[in-house]
C-alpha cells in the first residue's frame, strides 16, 4: 500500500479493512459461522450480507457454511447459519464500525487485515479460527514488528506469589534484553511483571521489546490499575486486540485472546499456574498450533504452581531462566551453558574434583590436626607405600598437602574440612 | 541355613562370611582388584591370599585378575595387583576382623553376604562394584527386610532449605504410609527429614518404615547430632554399611555408600540438591543402574534447587508427593488422580465449567448489578433472540441467572463475579 500500488487496489484494501471492523463488531472472536461464511462470500460480501445490504439465497449459503465447517472438522452443533446471522444482525451498526476506525487511527493505530503487509502470517494457523482483523495501537507500524521467531509468550496467574513475580520481571528483562519480544495479556500478576520487565531494557536500540494482547476494545485500559503499563506498552511497542473500541471484556473474550497471545508467539512460558488457570488455556493453544512450551516450576507446596507442575509432567520444558527461554525458542546461536554463567556454580567448584580415586582416598586419610607418617597414612587409605609417596608429591604441588620432618597433613582450605555426604 | 542344611554348609557359610568381613576391612568399597581377586579364587581363598596366609603364583594372578577387568570393561589405570594388595595387606589384622563380628553381634546384628539367606539380590546389579558384605543392625533379620519394588531413596543435600526439609518429611510419611519403605544415608538434612518422615507412621502393621545406609561403622552413630534419629531407626527398621565397626566415614566412602543406596531400591528420589551434591551421585548410579529416577522441583530463584531442576531438564520425572513416588516405582494399583485427590483443585471447579460456547457468551452479557431484557441481551452476546431463551431457561435451572418481570440478571456466586485472564 505504500509504493507502486494502484488507487484500486487501495480502494479494495480500504473497503475489505471496513468490512473486516464491522465483522469483529458483528461476530465474537472464533465465531467458525462467521470465518466460513467470509470464505465462502469473501470478507465485503459476508460484510454486507450479514448488515443487511445484501439480498442472497440464504439456503445456499446454509449448504456451503456447513460443507466448509465439515471438511474443517468443526462441529457447529445445533446452531445454523440463520440463527448466527439474526444474532450479529441485532449488532449491527455501521456509523458505528467507521466511528471506530476513525477512533483507533486518532489513537495512533489501525486495523490490519490478512491483506496488509505486516500481517502477521503466523495467525493463518489459526485457520478457522483466524480474527477476521486485529485493532492495535502504539509505536510501530505493523510491517515493523517483529517476527514470529522474535517473539515469545509470557503468561501466568493474575493472583502470583511473590515469587513468581519476581520470576516473570527476570524472565521478562532477560528475554527484552536478548532482543526477542514479550507477549502477554497486560493482565495484574504475571502478565504485568513480565510487560514490566522487558520495558527495563534500553529502549535506544530495540524499540519493540513487548507487545499486549487485550480482550476489549483498545479504546481504554483494562484492568484500570494497569493504565500506566499498558500507556508505557504504547509509548515503546504495541497494544492488540481483535475486538473493535468499546468492546468490554469479557469472559469468552479473555479465552479467545489467549489462542492470539498463542499464535503470534514462537514459544509460550507459562510461568505460575494454578491447577486451573486461563494460563493453561494459552498453553493448550500453543500445543495445538505446535509452538514449544515452557513452564516455571515452583514449590511443590504451593497451589500456584500446580498448573505448572502438571504442563511439566505432561511435557512442558521446564524453564529457569531467559536463557532457557531463548534455547526453547530454538535460538542456540552456538551457545552453551557453562558452570561460569551462574554464580551459584562458581563458588561450588572444589580443588579435589579432578582427583583419581587413589588420591581422593589419600586425601581422605590425610589429619588435618595433628600429622601422619607415610606407613600410617598407607593403612589409613589402603594404598601401597608407593602410591601414597606419589600421591602426596602431587598434592604438594598442588597445594593439598604439607609435610614437616617426614610428616604430612591436609593443607587447611574451605572445601577439604567436612566429607561431603 | 534355617532348616535341612547340614553342618559342613554352615562351617562353610561361616567361613565365607568371616573372609568377607575381612575384605571388607582390608579393601575400600568398590575396589574393582578385590572384587576380581575374589572372582579368580573365592572369597575364602582371596582373603587368605591377602591376609598372607596362603602361598600362590602371583604372576599367574595378574594375569587372570588383568583379564576379568578388561572382559567388564574397568580401566584399571597403572595400578597393578601387586601395588593393590600391598595396600591391602599393611591392613591385616584378623583377630580386628574377628572382634568387629563379635561387635556387629552384640550390636543386634550380623555380616551378610551374597550366599546369604536375605541378601538383597538387587546389589548384583552393581556387578564388580557390589560389595563384599553388608554389615547390619536393626530390628528385622535379613530374610524379613523389604523387596526392591518396596523400597525406595530419598535423598538430598545436607544444608537443606526450610522447603526442603517440610518435603522431605512430607514424602518420608507419605511413602512409609503406602507401606513401602524409606532409604536415605542418615545424614542431616534431606536424608535425616525422609527417614523422620517414614517414622511418623504407625509401626503396628509395618515393622520397617526406614532403612539408613551408612558410609562408615554401624559401632558408632554418625553424624552425632542423628544419634537419636539413628537409635530409631535401629529400634523400627535397619542400619547398613559395607564396612566394618570401627571404620570412619570418608569422602570416599560417602561416595560409594551412594551406589548401595541407589541400587538398593526400585527408585531413587532427590528433594533437594544445589548444582554440586553428593545426592546427584545417588541419582546418576540410579540411572546407570535402570533405576527410575524422580526430582522434586524448586523456586528457580534458589541455589538449593538447581541440582533437582537440572535431573528434571535432564530427564528425571518431577515428583510433587508420595503418589507420585509410588507411581515412579510401578505401583499404579490401578489409581488414576482425581480433581478430589488434592484439597486445591476441589476450591477453584467452577459452575461454568461445563458450559457450551454459546451459554458461557450470553452468562458474560448478564449483567451483575441492574436487569436486562432479551433483546439487550440478545445485542450483547451476539446471540438470536431463540438461543438466548433457551440459554435463559438452562441457567434459571443451574441456578445461574434470575428474572423479575421479563428482565434478567446473573445469580450472584463466588465464583462468577470477575472474568478470569
Amino acid at each position: 500500500m505504500r509504493i507502486g500500488r494502484g488507487p484500486q487496489i487501495e480502494v479494495s484494501r480500504h473497503a475489505e479493512m471496513i468490512a473486516a471492523a464491522g465483522m469483529s463488531r458483528l461476530a465474537e472472536p472464533g465465531d467458525v459461522h462467521a470465518r466460513a461464511l467470509i470464505e465462502v462470500l469473501g470478507l465485503c460480501d459476508a460484510y454486507e450480507f450479514v448488515s443487511g445490504s445484501t439480498a442472497l439465497v440464504v439456503a445456499n449459503l446454509q449448504q456451503a457454511v456447513s460443507e466448509l465447517l465439515e471438511s474443517w472438522g468443526s462441529k457447529p452443533g445445533k446452531r445454523h447459519l440463520a440463527d448466527a446471522v439474526s444474532g450479529w444482525r441485532a449488532r449491527v451498526n455501521h456509523d458505528a464500525v467507521l466511528d471506530s476506525v476513525r477512533q483507533i487511527n486518532r489513537l495512533g493505530g489501525g486495523v490490519l487485515t490478512a491483506h496488509h503487509q505486516g500481517w502477521p502470517t503466523q495467525l493463518n494457523d489459526l485457520g478457522m479460527m483466524a480474527p477476521f482483523c486485529l485493532w492495535w495501537r502504539g509505536s510501530l507500524e505493523p510491517h515493523d514488528w517483529p517476527l514470529q521467531k522474535s517473539m515469545v509468550s509470557i503468561v501466568g496467574s493474575r493472583d502470583a506469589s511473590a515469587y513468581g513475580n519476581s520470576v516473570a520481571i527476570d524472565l521478562g528483562s532477560g528475554i527484552a534484553d536478548k532482543g526477542l519480544t514479550v507477549i502477554s495479556g497486560g493482565a495484574y500478576g504475571i502478565d504485568a511483571m513480565a510487560h514490566r520487565g522487558a520495558l527495563t531494557v534500553d529502549d535506544q536500540n530495540f524499540r519493540m521489546p513487548t507487545m499486549a494482547v487485550m480482550a476489549g476494545g483498545l479504546d481504554r485500559f483494562y484492568p484500570v490499575g494497569n493504565s500506566d503499563l499498558l500507556q508505557d506498552i504504547c509509548a515503546r511497542g504495541v497494544l492488540l486486540s481483535e475486538t473493535p473500541p468499546g468492546t468490554a471484556p469479557t469472559r469468552w473474550r479473555f479465552l479467545q485472546r489467549n489462542r492470539i497471545i498463542a499464535a503470534l508467539s514462537e514459544s509460550t512460558v507459562v510461568v505460575e499456574a494454578r491447577w486451573r488457570s486461563g494460563a493453561l488455556s494459552t498453553a493448550h493453544h500453543a500445543v495445538e498450533l505446535g509452538r514449544s512450551l515452557g513452564a516455571v516450576p515452583g514449590p511443590v507446596t504451593a497451589a500456584t504452581s500446580q498448573g505448572t507442575l502438571k504442563l511439566i509432567k505432561e511435557g512442558a520444558e521446564l524453564v529457569r531462566d531467559a536463557q532457557d527461554v531463548a534455547l526453547l525458542m530454538g535460538h542456540h546461536d552456538g551457545y552453551l551453558p557453562t558452570e561460569t554463567d551462574l554464580p551459584f556454580m562458581k563458588s561450588e567448584s572444589r580443588a579435589h574434583d579432578q582427583l583419581s580415586a587413589n588420591d581422593l582416598m589419600l586425601l581422605d586419610a590425610l589429619p588435618v590436626r595433628g600429622w601422619a607418617d607415610v606407613d600410617s597414612l598407607s593403612v589409613a587409605s589402603g594404598l601401597n607405600v608407593g602410591a601414597v609417596l606419589s600421591g602426596l608429591s602431587r598434592f604438594n604441588g598442588q597445594g593439598l598437602a604439607e609435610s614437616k620432618n617426614g610428616l604430612w597433613r591436609k593443607r587447611a582450605s574451605p572445601s577439604n574440612r567436612t566429607p561431603s555426604a
